[in-house]
């Protein structure tokens, strides 16, 4: 199966994995993004994106439990050059550089009532990841990530969603641009906001909804609170005054969850 | 206000702190703990909890924003030392010695219709003190740590929950404690799991509740599964078979504060 075996950590493709995980330029420039983990790169070959190589250590996998449906070039590494490439503590010796597709918000298939997560300018890489872990479960249509402040395969931001980046359709684009996408599509906005909102669980999510949230220290910009046709708010009941964005998408997603499930019933 | 001043890292109180920050055995002999930030601190005091030396360093903050209500012995750091002590990278020039106060069951004040939630065997630091942000933000009546595997003052629990270990009582004891101070006062008792259960919202959360979820690897081992009064479970409605337990407990929590606010309307 394996057409060609590197044992030397200074091998040219094992130096340029090294450069696509530190430089998100470089993942641009060619279109290449390095993904890591057999659940990650099953969801990864299912969600119709590209492997076109993987590297693999035998004495941590077997060649059968490579993902079947690709046509990608299957390279066998050793011990020490797989140490050399693998980003996580905990690995399954099983790494690739696969060809992401981009969507666009107009390859967002809505179908009836649309439910779509949007982050403004949420900074950090681990937390985008966990958001699209919680859009994952609650099958959100799609997560949004407006004025991105990083690449949406940054090797952090792969890692904490669990491999969900593949498997939760995920857009990146400016926030007016969003803003009009929903508007012109009769979805309604909801803004997760502190100030002048009500409870999240008095708001009606069974129709066609986008629940956009900002980060946890500047919150949203006004473009979005002007665009919302409803503030909404988780109340917080104690002494802290935030929760972590992945947590707050979790609650908001299920609580839509919730209303379509009990009104079906 | 400082009565001592300290420029060496290699002074004793210094190495002292190091050690406690490493060593949970030395940590539970002298019933000491080392919590660092001023907003950590300050929810740590209004606990209740003894402040018995606080650290400072007066490049990075000043003297007047110290934690009032405490007769602390405060003592001037240099930058070198205080450096050397900082467990966080963004930190804000402050670090205690805490005497922690520890909570038996007993002591909650479970006040009418508690909200509990109970966490078996959850491994990692840094879940549970996730886990204690979403209880702070659901104003829960308590978190009880089962069968713990770390200790309740690791300083990557105290870090992730930003000081909610403070505002939520938490208590740690073990399995069959927890079950029969349950069912001694009445508190009906809600296991997470994916098999033999129905989804969390279709279960009443009104009366006195105990949520209780095990590791996203193992699930909750059978005392508890055969203790349940109801299987509750999240509908996972993607790919991937898992939510982190933080989000977890936010979602299953919230629920409980809908249905109790909803009544009360």
């Amino acid at each position: 199966m394996a057409t060609l075996k590197i044992s030397s950590p200074q091998n040219q493709h094992i130096k340029h994995i090294v450069a696509l995980q530190q430089k998100s330029q470089l993942r641009r420039e060619e279109n290449l993004v390095v993904v890591e983990g057999l659940r990650e790169l099953q969801h990864c070959s299912n969600a119709g994106h590209t492997l076109k190589q993987v590297y693999y250590c035998p004495t941590m996998i077997n060649a059968e439990q490579l993902p079947a449906n690709s046509d990608a070039q299957v390279i066998e590494v050793t011990r020490e050059v797989y140490d050399k490439i693998a980003y996580r503590g905990s690995t399954e010796g099983i790494i690739a550089l696969v060809e992401p597709r981009h969507y666009s918000l107009n390859d967002i298939a809505l179908g009836d009532s649309p439910l779509i997560a949007v982050l403004e300018s949420v900074e950090k890489p681990g937390n985008i990841g966990a958001v699209l872990r919680s859009a994952d479960a609650a099958h959100a249509t799609a997560v949004v990530v407006c004025d991105p402040l990083t690449d949406l395969y940054n090797p952090n931001l792969i890692r904490s969603s669990l491999g969900a980046i593949f498997t939760v359709p995920c857009v990146a684009c400016d926030s007016h641009e969003c803003i009009k996408f929903l508007k012109d599509n009769n979805i309604q906005i909801l803004t997760a906001q502190l100030q002048d909102s009500k409870p999240y669980y008095d708001t009606d999510m069974r129709s066609a909804t986008a629940i956009v949230m900002g980060t946890e220290s500047t919150g949203l910009t006004s473009a979005w609170r002007q665009a919302a046709d409803a503030h909404i708010r988780i109340p917080m009941g104690g002494s802290l005054d935030s929760l972590n964005v992945s947590v707050s998408a979790a609650i908001l997603l299920f609580e839509a969850v919730r209303q379509r499930q009990q009104q079906a019933k």
